[in-house]
């Protein structure tokens, strides 16, 4: 069914639009309910829309050929999916499904680059949208490229960090340790080791649903060199990684 | 200096621009030589314009901060770079590079933005130019999540297979084998050896600087599941990549 033109009027990307665009727009949109684990797009489908999330929660699926989930992405109310074939005509790049049960608006393809390409204001924050993206992708293939599994997990969670009103660092919404395992390429017992490690020389500390970086210095030295332990009684201090053994699916061939 | 109309004619970005756009954003433009190993853009620097390279060959060049090259990326005449900095007013995402003499043209970001974002035609081009890199990073993050170095040089290769006119599969313009070791996440006596594994088992066979695939199958299947022998004279098949010992740099911790 169509949507009402107040919920077209609170997308973000609609923001400043007039009226009488919003009245089309939203004429031309259909919303759908899912259920918990309903298929929401399907990698390989054709893409026949854009698809906006109204409410609930949505996580971007993608699959190797040998059914290895990668990569994690999480989709809330407000934004936008789908978007990639509706601009090149491709076949969906990966699945979307519902993670609770969620409201989702489509707009037909053409209508959508009608919107896109002749609209300056959307067709700016579109490509702003995907050069945030690009830039995204190319931190996390940085990431990647760090030999070191323990060191990845470091690096992934020093992207979590952000700044407090009082001046400190926390974590907050910190993924799962399967999904973190999934985001840096290891396993969820490397996460969990690294996680431990992290607390037990008090770098960062959990406080129910956030972690506190205490020396948010060397959580970052952590990623970028490994992680040295405190000194010890004899006053000799020892890489950390070293001590770890290499896991099953890091071996190179 | 300002580069002539003929020259931004000949742009594929400004294909079918009349020619009194056309001569505004010429006079807008203005090129400069780069000797080889000159850098034309530096990775951090304010992103001051959109760039086109009229001739040469440049390489664009990401390091970790530990010094490792990550990605490998040309631009070949004709290709405007530089983007990402336009569009969404942030540093430059990498540093570009000469290969060898070239001459690039900039346009300023200004007079970029106003092009991309009122000209349908420009922006609906830089929006599956950006879409086209997103299934592109997609591609890469599926291949660097294979756990097994050789799997993924397979799966590499694979990538750069084309049909020709007469039926048949090839590799033309391989690229160096540390250029595919850095694309890949390994050394480059990995790629080294997955490709003489597969010269031996026949399934490519290189001649001059083509490499024909004859068994374009074997190629994927190695890429999806590890390599098999061909059957030995007693029968059995075992698996290469399981005599293979782990890469030092492959160790997880």
């Amino acid at each position: 069914m169509p949507i009402p033109i107040e919920t077209a009027a609170n997308i973000p990307l609609f923001k400043g639009l007039d009226q009488e665009t919003l009245t089309t727009v939203a004429g031309l949109m259909s919303s759908r309910t899912y259920l918990s684990h309903d298929i929401v797009l399907r990698k390989g489908d054709s893409g026949d829309g854009l698809a906006f999330l109204l409410q609930g929660k949505l996580q971007v699926v993608d699959v190797t050929e040998d059914g290895r989930e990668i990569g994690i992405h999480f989709i809330s109310p407000g934004a936008y999916f789908g978007e990639l074939s509706v601009i090149d005509g491709q076949p969906r790049s990966a699945s979307v499904v519902s993670v609770k049960t969620s409201e989702v608006a489509f707009l037909p393809a053409a209508q959508a680059k009608a919107l896109i390409f002749n609209r300056p204001l959307i067709a700016e924050r579109f490509l702003i949208h995907f050069a945030q993206i690009v830039r995204a992708s190319s931190r996390q293939r940085t990431l990647l490229s760090i030999p070191n599994a323990f060191q990845r997990v470091f690096a992934q969670l020093q992207q979590f960090v952000r700044d407090t009103n009082e001046g400190s660092q926390v974590i907050e919404g910190l993924p799962k340790q399967h999904e973190i395992a999934i985001m840096v390429n290891t396993s969820r017992e490397t996460v969990s080791r690294a996680l431990h490690t992290l607390m037990k020389m008090n770098i960062v500390e959990k406080k129910g649903a956030i972690l506190i970086v205490h020396r948010p210095d060397q959580l970052k030295n952590a990623a970028n060199v490994g992680l040295e332990e405190l000194p010890q009684s004899n006053g000799t201090a020892k890489k950390v990684q070293k001590s770890e053994k290499a896991e099953p699916s890091e071996k190179a061939a």
